[in-house]
């Protein structure tokens, strides 16, 4: 089975709370799994970031604008949990019944600005993404190197809809450890004849692999990928297309 | 390692012809590498279907359309080639300087309506999509299903390119012998609350993971995906978004 890439659950890890030490916890969870977090690609769920860093907000302390209270009413939503879309985002992208399509201050296009009311620890408490979050997969990283993990890449993943087509898909939102983008261009196909424009997004093939094994209801937030190559490094910034080259935002 | 998928590169498929039997040679690359078609997913690229098909088309035999000219002058490209697109084509979604996005006989939105003059025979012929991919997945999984494998399923993959993120990922075409949305609707999050519009677009995410080892300039056109549970049954035009909820067509 030369060259075949493995997926393996994080199993087990506990509801992490503010604070927590991811790190800790993913390698907790590999021992038990019998994991060994060398020459592979660590995907981890933006929920549990969020969760550890903090990235949590109680709807209680916000007050709704009036477009947040008239966006609520038509969809029959909380409108502090409007509110704080609208927080969290610097414009909107697309608005229909039930359908809140914004930019997030970190650059994604996304429904709801990733701000997430369900697998929150309350009924008050939002999730939002992670203020920064390739910082986040670099510090999560850097402490799994320091711990004596690795050579390894961490991908931080959320779970974005699409245009033109049906269901989720899992995407990078943060990167450290691997080019999130695998420029093949200038390469020759098999016949010689140079590679158009095929440059394949290649963090976000890894976290749409590990979504495969991420189901939000049994609690897999991590997945561990061994044999896709770590090659080169950047991060989840490179993904977002320049607003300016966008046909359509 | 409970609950493992692996991704293995079916290898050594020789360059594919109009009649080949993608089956056998399918059933000999997975010999040759030790693997056993059995409880699977089998993903194939579009490119070696289209092949088999004969879904191929000499440009020479092309009068193009005075649009087709206006935009090869534009872009620099073979009138020709535009000319296939246009007719692969209903509908132009988004036209920019080298940027033809159209919605496809199929459906499907993407680049060039999936004409592809890379890695085609010659300089002349240019590669189509399948004329019905999810035909060409069940055949191809009928195919196998008679010579003693399975279970299985079949994707039919291609790259496509997406709005607001660079970089292209691996999506399902064509799908047979499994669900391609995982509809998880009215299943309840870790505490006990509905959770709302979670619908992982399974046979996608499934694509992606197999475009991990699909390299186009290394000639590995067939990957082999074992432990992803193989549930229900559908076809890819359930993940084509019905255009008039399309907020972006």
């Amino acid at each position: 089975m030369s060259g075949a890439i493995t997926l393996t659950p994080l199993q087990g890890l506990p509801e992490v709370t503010p604070g927590a030490d991811l790190a800790a916890l993913v390698r907790e969870a590999a021992a038990r799994g019998g994991i060994s977090l060398s020459d592979g690609v660590l995907c981890v769920c933006q929920k549990i970031v969020s969760k550890a860093e903090g990235a949590l907000v109680d709807l209680r302390t916000l007050v709704p604008r009036p477009e947040a209270i008239a966006i609520a009413e038509e969809d029959g939503k909380d409108p502090r949990h409007i509110e704080l879309i609208l927080r969290e985002s610097v414009r909107t992208v697309r608005r229909a019944k039930y359908v809140l399509i914004t930019e997030t201050i970190h650059g994604f296009v996304c429904a709801n600005a990733g701000v997430d009311l369900s697998n929150a620890p309350d009924d008050f408490t939002a999730v939002i993404l992670p203020r920064d979050p390739d910082a986040s997969a670099r510090r999560l990283r850097e402490a799994l190197l320091a711990a004596g993990c690795g050579p390894l890449a961490v991908v931080i993943t959320d779970t974005f809809g699409r245009p033109w087509r049906e269901g989720l898909v899992d995407v990078a939102l943060g990167v450290s450890g691997i080019a999130p983008l695998d420029d093949q261009r200038g390469s020759k196909d098999r016949r010689g004849r140079e590679l158009q424009v095929t440059i394949p997004a290649t963090a976000d093939a890894l976290a749409a692999a590990a979504g495969l094994l991420m189901k939000k209801a049994d609690g897999v937030p991590a997945v561990w990928i061994h044999g896709a190559p770590l090659a080169g490094d950047g991060n989840a910034r490179q993904l977002i297309r320049d607003a300016k080259l966008d046909l359509f935002r």
